[in-house]
C-alpha cells in the first residue's frame, strides 16, 4: 500500500519518524529567529503592554518652575521662625500672580506655581484663617512643600528604559509631557493555519485549536494575520504556507506518520522542512521549516499536543520576535512531587499537576487527558529526557497557569 | 477668607484632615462591596480571562467510541503474540468502517473510531506495510494506542471550577463539544469622572490619569462605562456621580483640602462621604462613600497619589466586583532594603524600589518622583503605620510589576 504513495525526501507517512530531534536542537532552531520586529508610532492610548522601542527620555524638566505640592500659603520660610499656638504671627494675604511681598502669604492649590520670592508653603493646619490675614501657628522650613524647579526631572532624564512592556504609569508618565504618540515594537504577524481533521465526536479540533491559538498569539505579544479554517489538501496547504504577508506562520494539525498528514509535505514542497518529530510527548509530531525566510512551524492536531507545542516553539518565537524575551509567560513555583511520575528515557515529558498544601500531584501522564487534565491542573512540570520519572518527595519546578495570587495582607 | 464659604458638614478645605482614616479601615470599608456581578452569557471566541460564572460539567463522554490516538493499523493485540523481526506476522489489511475479520487489520489515524473488535493500534514502526498485506515485526498490548468509550471524560464530570479566569485552554475544551456560547460573570462598569486641573506645566494632568486608570480598570477584569474629562464645578461633578448606569463611580482629582477641592462636597450632596482622608503616602487624601447604593471612590489629582490610592481601593473593589479576588495583581518577592527608608509613624507609606541583585534600592520618598519613580522601578515597597523606616538589610516583601520572569531553562 506504502508503494502506492509518491514518495518525497522525509515523508514519514505510514513509517514513522526514524529519528527525532531533542527539544533542546528544537529550541536552537526557533531562537536562530530572535530579530525583534521593527517599530512603529501609535497612539498612546493604545499602548497598554506594548514594547516601548526606545528609551524615553523627558522632553523637558518638571517641573518647569517651583511648584507648590501642597494646599495651603505660599511664604517665606525665615519668616516663619518662633511661630507657634502662643505666638501666632499674622501674614498679608496676597494673590500667588504676583512676587511675594515681605511678611505676605498666597493660597495656593498643590500644582500651582509658586509666587516669585516664596520658599515654603504651610499647609492650612499650621494656620488660622482670615480675611485679609493669615496667623501662622507653627514655622516651616525652606523648601517644605514645593517643587523646585527641576526637582523632579530634569530635562534628558533617562524615565523609561527602551524594550519593556508601557505600564500604565507609563503612560500617564508620558502623557503629563502631553505627548500622545509613542513609538513601539511592531507586533509580529501570525498567520494560523487550521488543518485538523473533525473529531470523533463530530466537532472539528480545529476550533479548539483555533480559539487556544489566537487567545495565545495575543497573549505572547503577536498579531493575529489571518486564521483559516479547514485547509486539508497538499496544494492548499502549500498555498496558504508561501503566501507573503506573516511574520511567522503556523499549522495546525495532519503532522504525524499517518497517510493523510501532508503537512510537512506541503512546507517541503514550497520552502525548506528542517525539522520533523521531536523527541517530547505531548507534541512529539512537531515540525519547523521556513517558506521564503519565513519561519513556519507545523503544530500537532491533538489539543493538548497543540498546546504543548505551541507554548515551547511557536510561543517563544513570538515573545522573541515581540520583544518579549523567550521565556514561558508562566510564574515557576517550587514543590514536591506528590506521587511517582513514571517517563520514558529519551524523551522529555510534559506532566500536568495540581498543586495540594505545597505537593504537586500529577493527572494523569503525559498523553491522557487531552486539554481537560490542564483545566483541572494548577500548572506542569518537564521531566527531562535524561530521567525515568520522580520518585515522590522529589523536589521539582511548577510553571503556574494563574499569574494572581494571594499574598499576606499589607493593611495591617 | 475661609468665612466666606458656604461651610458642609465635613467641609476640611483650608483646615486640613482633623483626622484621618487607617488604610485597614478603608480597606474594610471597600470590602463591605465585596458582592460579585451576575453573571451574563458571551459568545466563547470573547471569553478569553473573563471569570467562569458556573462550573463546567461535560455535557457527553470522551471519546464516544473507542478511538485510536497513534496513527498505524488497528488490529487484535492477541493476534500480534510472538511477532518480532525474526518472525513477521502477516495481516490481511481491510477498511476501519468494517467489523474486524480474524488475522486483519485496518489502518487507522489518531482521532478515528476504532474498526469493532479491535483492541490496540500497532504503530507503523512495528509494521512492514504491503499492499494487501502487513507484517508485524513486533507485538502490542491490548488498549495500546486506544482511548476506550469514555476513557478520557466521563458524562458530567467537573471539568473547570466556576469562578477562575477561563484559560485559552479552556476555551479549546469547551469548544470540543461543540459549544460555543458560556456564562462568566458581567463584568463591573466603572464611571471615570476626571476633575482635576492643568498640571504646572499646562498639560492636564486628568489625561494622566485617565490613560493610567482606564488600563487598570481593564486590567482589573472592569469595563469603563465612560470617561469624562474636564468635570470641575460642584454641581456637575454631582450630576455626574449621581447619574445610574455604573457599578462604581471613581472621581479623580480636586479631593485635598484646597479651595477648589469640590468632589468630597460633590458627593456629599448626593450621597455620602464615609471616609475622607486616610493615614497613607502617597493617596492621603482619598475619599469614599455612596450616592444611590453604588460605591463611589475619590481619588487624588496627583498621578502618584492616584495611581497608589487605585490600587489600593479601587481597584480592590473592582477585583472584588469582577469574581478576581481582592489581592494586588502584583507578584511578591523578597527582598534586603538595600538602602535606609525613613517613613512617618502614624502613616502608611509606599516606597518605589529597584531591585539590584536581591537589594530594594528606594527611589526617593513616598512623595517624591510623580509616575517618573514608577517608571524607574520594579515594585513597591509598604511600610506599615507603626514603624519609622526600614534599617538596611531588614527583609521586606517587594510588589513587582511585571508578571513574566527568566526563569532556568527547562530545555536542557
Amino acid at each position: 500500500m506504502s508503494d502506492a504513495l509518491q514518495r518525497e525526501p522525509r515523508d514519514v507517512r505510514m513509517i514513522g519518524f526514524a529519528d527525532r530531534s531533542s527539544v533542546n536542537e528544537a529550541v536552537e532552531w526557533i531562537d536562530r529567529y530572535s530579530r525583534i520586529c521593527d517599530a512603529e508610532s501609535i497612539a498612546l492610548n493604545a499602548a497598554i503592554g506594548r514594547i516601548l522601542a526606545e528609551p524615553f527620555v523627558s522632553p523637558t524638566e518638571d517641573p518647569p518652575t517651583d511648584t507648590a505640592i501642597t494646599d495651603g500659603y505660599a511664604l517665606r520660610s525665615c519668616e516663619t521662625v518662633g511661630a507657634g499656638s502662643y505666638n501666632p504671627l499674622p501674614f498679608s494675604m496676597q494673590d500667588y500672580h504676583s512676587a511675594l511681598r515681605p511678611f505676605s502669604a498666597a493660597l495656593v492649590t498643590s500644582g500651582t506655581p509658586h509666587p516669585m520670592g516664596a520658599d515654603a508653603v504651610a499647609p492650612f493646619d499650621l494656620a488660622q484663617a482670615g480675611t485679609d490675614i493669615v496667623h501662622l501657628i507653627g514655622s516651616v522650613a525652606r523648601g517644605e512643600g514645593v517643587n523646585a524647579k527641576g526637582q523632579e526631572i530634569r530635562k534628558d532624564t533617562l524615565l523609561i528604559e527602551g524594550l519593556r512592556p508601557l505600564r500604565a504609569s507609563d503612560l500617564g508618565l508620558i502623557s503629563s509631557f502631553g505627548i500622545n504618540q509613542v513609538r513601539v515594537l511592531r507586533r509580529p504577524l501570525v498567520r494560523i493555519i487550521l488543518a485538523g481533521r473533525k473529531s470523533s465526536q463530530g466537532y472539528k479540533l480545529a476550533d479548539a485549536n483555533g480559539l487556544m491559538l489566537r487567545a495565545h498569539v495575543v497573549r505572547d505579544g503577536g498579531a493575529v494575520e489571518i486564521c483559516k479554517y479547514g485547509i486539508t489538501d497538499r496544494d492548499k496547504l502549500a498555498k496558504w504556507i508561501a503566501r507573503p504577508g506573516a511574520d511567522l506562520v503556523l499549522v495546525c494539525g495532519r503532522t504525524g506518520v499517518g497517510l493523510d498528514d501532508e503537512a510537512p509535505l506541503a512546507l517541503a514542497a514550497v520552502g525548506t522542512l528542517d525539522l520533523h518529530g521531536i523527541a517530547m510527548r505531548p507534541g512529539g509530531s512537531t515540525g519547523m521549516g521556513s517558506a521564503g525566510q519565513i519561519p513556519v512551524i507545523l503544530l500537532p492536531g491533538s489539543p493538548l499536543d497543540c498546546l504543548c507545542a505551541y507554548d515551547l516553539f511557536a510561543g517563544r518565537l513570538i515573545r522573541n520576535l515581540s520583544g518579549r524575551g523567550p521565556w514561558l509567560p508562566y510564574r515557576v513555583q517550587q514543590a514536591k512531587v506528590g506521587r511517582k511520575i513514571v517517563s520514558s528515557v529519551g524523551t522529555m515529558e510534559f506532566c500536568q499537576v495540581r498543586l495540594i498544601a505545597g505537593e504537586a500531584i500529577p493527572q494523569g501522564t503525559a498523553d491522557s487527558g487531552g486539554l481537560s487534565s490542564v483545566a483541572r491542573a494548577d500548572g506542569f512540570i518537564s521531566i527531562p529526557a535524561t530521567l525515568e520519572g520522580y520518585a515522590p518527595g522529589a523536589t521539582v519546578n511548577v510553571y503556574t497557569y494563574d499569574s494572581t495570587h494571594e499574598v499576606e495582607g499589607i493593611w495591617k
